[in-house]
């Protein structure tokens, strides 16, 4: 899959003032730019509430562009052009009448009526309805007939429940066919877990180790060292459940487990993944641990409570912490617990997947240290990528002595030339080529909400308290 | 099993004027002696043909004593302290009158009769018989009946053959039972192939993929990048086969590829790797490849032909150079090539073992570079010990670029703080100690000579030509 860079192209982004936009799209398209990816007519247009114009617009973006692909003299004026192609309309979400201003300012700049469009939806989810609505009145999005395209480009939340994410389906559906839909979840887009495929599918070593004959559990964990900074009115809708464990950690979790697709389309690996995702059964509450972090202290900077936030209610139920312990039903993962737990105000940001194998059976060494007796897979996605299996060695030395190392592949280390892409570069680029192998489908999403729906259901309407934990403390343990 | 360090020591180094003792023997004994391993009331008695005093032969072991156990200041009076208890006879090897004036010599420095003794046979093949004779006649080593012990330490080349080897056997026989036998392959005390045992056995990842299944192929490589450097007298009579293959080669091979052991004694190992040298059959000639080599330049040196060699005969067939086929006749190594090679007059310095995998089936990734294809566990014996698994990896940056990349454990990096030992050190450590599992026994030796004699007595029956490769060039392929 190619993108033809001769064909005129029109990037909307939608909510073109937030963060988003802001710090991660803009920044991607430059980079693409920079690296001479995009089509030679191509434009940008920023739509969002606020009233700017085109050079208020352009300095707001500026901020968040970086010159890593351009040599240091010539990023300025790298920049300088690719601001000259970005334009920006202010209106209503829910006006088709400021859309159809969007759409008078984008024929104004584009020099055809053939011209690609991809509109990235980069916005509150309560207003998610009203702009599919007025975007499909003022007819923006072409057909799903081919040449020129409309593709649109959603992220999370997509709905709260299945029911709401069926219901912003729908609204959706009036105006992208599901073919003309790229749901992001930008996980998909990160080298290592890119790199999940290659390294199941590509090697001969690791598929036959990763079965329930050999594996004793796996855990995907998320943490975060920070508060909300800021997103709290939006995060406490929603918890840590819908925020990070529904998409990121069980797209992960997928891509880990499933069986090898037929092939590489994205039609085949979406299958796999679904598959894979239709074999868990919904955790019952006791399969789960919520928690709320309480006032705290991390590296002598103090910490207040997640209800002391202005935008959280004193009574919030909304767990910023949660584990949970999942079983995947198919012979291959028959018993092992995939143990996933993601948090806010914990000690320390990282994302891992680690692998922990059983204990080598009639072992005739004696590991009287625990911590030897399993080895561990570590899939490191974030910070300081990497692959690193833990296994038992003998230390150098006169005397049997055994310890822990890691056979280590750190990206830091053995990439040390190359430059990580923003998981967004890729993703866009992806969307761009039409390749959907990296997006989430619609029946995918299903199956992922269908998984922690009656749990959060439950936990609502038990009124669930979840467990306090101070701040950059250790929260509750899994039952 | 520890040693005791009350009870006083006696260790003998016949042939103490040689390589061996001076280069290696000795400095093992002064790394030992600067760790506190050797009993407090220790002494060492060289004997050699050589006529030396007590200062002459310090002078003679001292340069390659090395301080690495011991802080700068404090090397020179460990040094002394460690040469004062070193002394020296001169004598025929085969003189029982010789041995005897050794055994007055130890008396005269011994404090008490009830010592132990430890009769380090550093001696050329030619004298072996005599010596052994020579020592029993003087009654210098004690029945097998526990304490004080007496043992006998030996070292490759055990003969030319299955029959010469047992006839040596025999004559050491009459001196030493088999208990009190200790056979060195010093490859055995090296860490990395102390780590093989570690790395198969108190790990799960590994043994699950060491067998046909999953192994394409195992290949034992060993290169010098010298000449015969003034062995080549003593070299001529042997060849590479006999000089490394039959050794050094099949002790990792067996290592590497013995079904696990009951428990780690000595008896146990033994017999695991008994029984897999026995499932190995004797190699057709066709399996075979031997070379010589011819003159040749290397780093910019040039390098004469091994038959220009003043010790070697103009006409000589003994290969520099030999390259075999075998394979292992069971069930779990059915069908996999081990392919040993062994070589002087090559381009580097190198001891690997490599086991390649077979090839991922039914991969959907397209592998266009075969290099990718395999993945390749790697036991790096020297130099730069180290363990490495080769996978195939997405090269980090934008779209599908897949490259071959090491997990690694490279003993370098890992344990860049700890010290080495060489392998001498912890095999006299463990011959003290009593610890044979790091030695072969009589039935190993037997087994690893019945592999190699038949080929070994045709290529020397039909005087096959080795086939000349250029110093540092690249030797014949196997057919």
């Amino acid at each position: 899959m190619s993108l033809k860079t001769s064909e005129p192209l029109s990037i909307v982004v939608v909510g073109a003032s937030g963060d988003l936009a802001r710090k991660k799209i803009f920044p991607a398209l430059f980079a693409l730019f920079s690296q001479d990816l995009l089509p030679d007519d191509f434009k940008a247009f920023g739509f969002a509430r606020s009233v700017m114009d085109d050079d208020g617009f352009r300095t707001s973006i500026m901020e968040h562009l970086t010159c890593r692909y351009v040599p240091g003299e010539d990023c300025a004026a790298k920049m300088d052009a690719f601001l000259a192609r970005c334009h920006y309309i202010s209106g209503d979400y829910s006006s088709s009448d400021s859309m159809l201003d969007l759409y008078q300012t984008m024929q104004a700049h584009e020099t055809t009526d053939m011209v690609n469009r991809l509109f990235y939806l980069a916005i509150p989810p309560s207003v998610f309805i009203a702009t599919a609505e007025s975007l499909g009145a003022a007819g923006l999005v072409a057909c799903d007939d081919g040449s020129p395209w409309s593709r649109g480009v959603v992220e999370k939340p997509f709905g709260r429940d299945r029911a709401s994410s069926d219901e912003l389906a729908a609204a959706l559906g009036l105006v992208f066919t599901e073919r003309q839909i790229f749901r992001i979840d930008h996980y998909l887009g990160k080298e290592v877990i890119q790199n999940l495929l290659v390294l199941r599918f590509s090697n001969a070593v690791f598929e036959p180790l990763l079965n329930c004959e050999h594996v004793a559990e796996v855990h995907i964990d998320w943490s975060e060292n920070l508060s909300l900074e800021g997103r709290a009115g939006y995060f406490d809708k929603y918890g840590i459940i819908r925020d990070v464990m529904q998409n990121h950690l069980l797209e992960m979790l997928a891509l880990l487990a499933m069986d090898q697709p037929q092939n590489l389309t994205a039609a085949a690996i979406r299958k796999s993944k679904v598959n894979l995702l239709k074999s868990i059964a919904p955790p019952e509450l006791e399969q789960l641990v919520t928690g709320q972090f309480s006032a705290g202290e991390l590296d002598g900077r103090e910490y207040a409570a997640y209800t002391a936030d202005k935008d959280v209610p004193d009574d919030s139920l909304t767990p910023t912490y949660a584990a949970v312990r999942l079983h995947v039903d198919n012979p291959r993962w028959k018993g092992v617990p995939f143990v996933l737990s993601a948090g806010k105000g914990l000690a320390s940001r990282c994302t891992n997947i680690r692998v922990r194998f059983k204990q080598k059976g009639g072992g005739i060494f004696e590991l009287h240290d625990s911590k030897l007796a399993n080895n561990e897979l570590v899939i490191r996605v974030q910070p300081d990528e990497g692959i690193h299996l833990s296994i038992v060695t003998k230390i150098p030395g006169l005397g049997m002595k055994l310890g822990a190392h890691d056979l280590d592949l750190s990206y830091g280390r053995v990439f040390k030339d190359s430059i990580i892409p923003d998981a967004y570069e890729g993703l866009l680029l992806d969307v761009l080529r039409g390749d959907r192998s990296l997006f989430i489908s619609g029946e995918e999403l299903s199956a992922a909400w269908d998984i922690f729906t009656p749990a959060l259901h439950q936990l609502e309407q038990k009124a669930v308290r979840p467990q306090p934990y101070p701040f950059g403390g250790i929260p509750p343990e899994l039952p």
